[in-house]
């Protein structure tokens, strides 16, 4: 058999469910599937192949999977720090979406993040936004893999100025989008318990259970929402939920910070997934979300980054360090959350929290080629004792040198291949401007 | 005048004291010194230099001061993560640095742990270790600013096997090293005050006081430190030291975890200073340092990396993101550890903490040319609405593409020009084989 693809000479990290490690291998790729993992000590001929990438002693692993993101949010990156979350949000992030977000700075904003987000080694987001229509148009035109979903909110949104049709919108485009690319899953994506209605919540669940799609949710992120929520519905953000019937394993449950124990059981219980976005959390000073409860009850626990206005960046490397650096401290354990936990949560369980393991997550034969090449010859990467260890506590989104989706490279020795960075660049730059021009005068 | 360097077309970020930030200006550099600083459009011509760097639109900002380091500790990274700290310590560290650490080694980790620093924006470190004069030596060919202290410890050590000429050797080498280069202090490290008797911190202090160095501690790092001395001098370690008399303007105390309220108030009266090192105390879940409360007491806080067995890098950046969220997220409040106070720590307040603030820490006129580009036009840096938050919440070690200390250039366009890369990574990879061979055989 001649290859698409051969990449070679390097460690591999699978992830599989033994988690095992190749020290030198290749990974053999035809029609955008891994068709073979093997030992290559170099002595041996190389299998034949359309492209040969030489990894020259690197790190061979599963493309990054990001459980939760605001893509267009990129535009708003620093835009407002250091602020109470309510100011933060009431008197800059949402006039500034009010004002700027439509559906050329929302396609412009996904684009700028769809670089990054390859370029610093991620393959899956799993994003909800306004707009998502042009979320999805940026994501296809970069080829990257993705479950999207159009937002649901209980007041007029950035292209839903009538929130009655906050529902009907967010089905449209997940009809429109299913079929349409295979690298595309949509989904639905409500706000979150404080901003949708009961009926909202249960039509929204209802709509996505029919099609069998991840329904989205940010839940529990802060003291106030569970606050209001105990105070209105008498239970907890996650009891809520459950009562009114939308947690399932096709539940994505975002943040997760505000949780007690009865909530963790529940959750497990459900098989509903989280998606743990520490660096956010940090930032807004939300909390600090128990996952290593979550883990311990069995719970899948995925990484995301959160949108650019409370992050800044879409980096999971960075996210990975964080992680497993707060759980340590927090639990003043450093046994807790080990590197290999936590890679994991930023590969196959964050694949399992979006319901995508099947096909991505680790490097199995069969699974679909989504990986990337880390350049391992860089003095904060030397020396390598345990790739593991470095993944998660040295490794920097920048040390990503190839990225493949599908067996497809979409960056080739740290250069994309599908977006014209430099255009991108410049139009997010002027948007800027005017975006900096009108800060002022948006509250 | 013709100036020996002009760096031009920038955001010039000074971090003096009125934190003035210049939207588009040019530093120009002359004898090692700032010389002018001003705001150049690209209309006025530029002033007359040797070398001119256009910096097309990036950050230009005073090179960050890492106020802790083991620098040999490279040799070691990621050998043993995510256990007990007296595991990872009693089975892992030391018996690694007893097989391992000699003159030759120190001098390679060193040159290593340089090459890392520069290229991620450290112009200055202050550093505590063994055989501390070829930590000096690689210091010196590197070209980096530093304050050096050899270790004082009350066990047999690499290189001092009988400890009881610990100050002897601590004193010896800071007699060699002052005044061999101007970018090198020497300094006087003891270990901790449950390492070190009564007796020996005295004698450290003292000898160090004599010639007006910096005396360097690890102070209150653990419940267990702080448990012990209790138990053993009815004091906590800061009031112990201070009972001793070791507490004054020229005491560096590392970690500072385990404070209470007199502590921070003693610290503050004393004018000692604190380093802050956020992902090793989180990574080895020794605590949370209360660097607000010291703040807010006036206490001199900058920042460190600790040696990289317990980070595992030496990236001041992502250093400072660690620590405005970590800060955040312990205090529940978003406006603690604001990006300008942050950046502060890493830079001028860090170099008030050990002693080089006359010289080093902003862009002033008279001030040593300690400075650092930043290449902003990366997707992660775009769009800029405020390039302090960047700095703090985005830019990655990565991103910096210049580096100047004392005028002279160490890293040109992402390259170093005093230290070959290539040799150090082949030498230290050379060496971690025989590590990692031993590592079964040394418990």
């Amino acid at each position: 058999m001649i290859f698409d693809r051969v990449i070679h000479n390097g460690t591999i990290i699978t992830v599989n469910p033994d988690f095992d490690i190749i020290e030198k291998g290749a990974v053999c790729i035809k029609d955008g599937r891994i068709e073979r993992i093997e030992a290559s000590d170099g002595n041996l001929p190389l299998p034949e192949a359309e492209d040969v990438i030489d990894v020259k002693g690197g790190i061979i692993m599963p493309g990054l999977v990001n459980t939760h993101t605001h893509l267009p949010m990129t535009l708003f990156r620093g835009l407002a720090d250091d602020l109470p979350l309510s100011v933060w949000l009431n008197e800059h992030i949402f006039p500034a979406e009010r004002r700027h977000i439509n559906p050329e700075s929302v396609e412009l904003g996904a684009l700028l993040a769809c670089s990054e987000m390859l370029l610093s080694g991620t393959t899956t987001c799993c994003d909800g936004y306004f707009f998502e229509d042009h979320v999805a148009a940026a994501l296809n035109k970069s080829g990257m893999r993705a479950v999207l979903g159009q937002g649901v909110i209980d007041f007029p949104a950035p292209g839903v100025p009538d929130p009655s049709e906050n529902i009907k919108n967010a089905v449209a485009f997940t009809k429109k989008w299913q079929g349409i690319s295979p690298l595309i899953t949509p989904s639905i994506f409500c706000h979150s318990p404080y901003t949708c209605s009961i009926e909202t919540l249960k039509k929204a669940k209802a709509a996505a259970a029919e099609n069998g799609l991840l329904f989205q949710i940010h839940v529990a992120e802060t003291k106030a929402e569970r606050d209001q929520i105990q105070s209105e519905h008498g239970a907890t953000p996650v009891q809520y939920l459950d009562r009114i019937g939308v947690l399932d394993g096709n539940t994505l449950l975002v943040h997760g910070i505000w949780l007690d124990h009865d909530d963790i059981r529940i959750i497990a219980r459900r098989r509903a997934k989280v998606s743990h976005n520490p660096e956010s959390n940090m930032k807004l000073s939300a909390g600090i979300s128990p996952v290593a409860d979550l883990l311990k009850n069995g719970v899948t626990v995925g990484l995301g980054t959160d949108g650019c206005a409370s992050n800044n960046d879409l980096d999971l490397f960075q996210e990975m360090d964080m992680a497993a650096k707060l759980h340590k401290v927090d639990a003043l354990d450093p046994t807790v959350m080990d590197a290999r936990t936590v890679l994991k949560m930023a590969t196959i369980k964050g694949a399992e929290a979006i319901g995508l393991d099947r096909d991505i997550g680790s490097l199995e034969i069969g699974k679909s080629a989504d990986l990337i090449v880390i350049d391992t010859a860089q003095p904060h990467l030397v020396p390598m004792y345990n790739p593991v260890s470095h993944i998660v506590y040295a490794v920097r989104g920048s040390d990503v040198r190839d990225v493949i989706v599908s067996g497809r490279a979409l960056v080739k020795d740290g250069n994309l291949t599908t977006i014209d960075l430099e255009e991108i660049l410049e139009r997010v730059t002027e948007i800027s401007r005017i975006i900096k021009k009108n800060k002022g005068t948006l509250r």
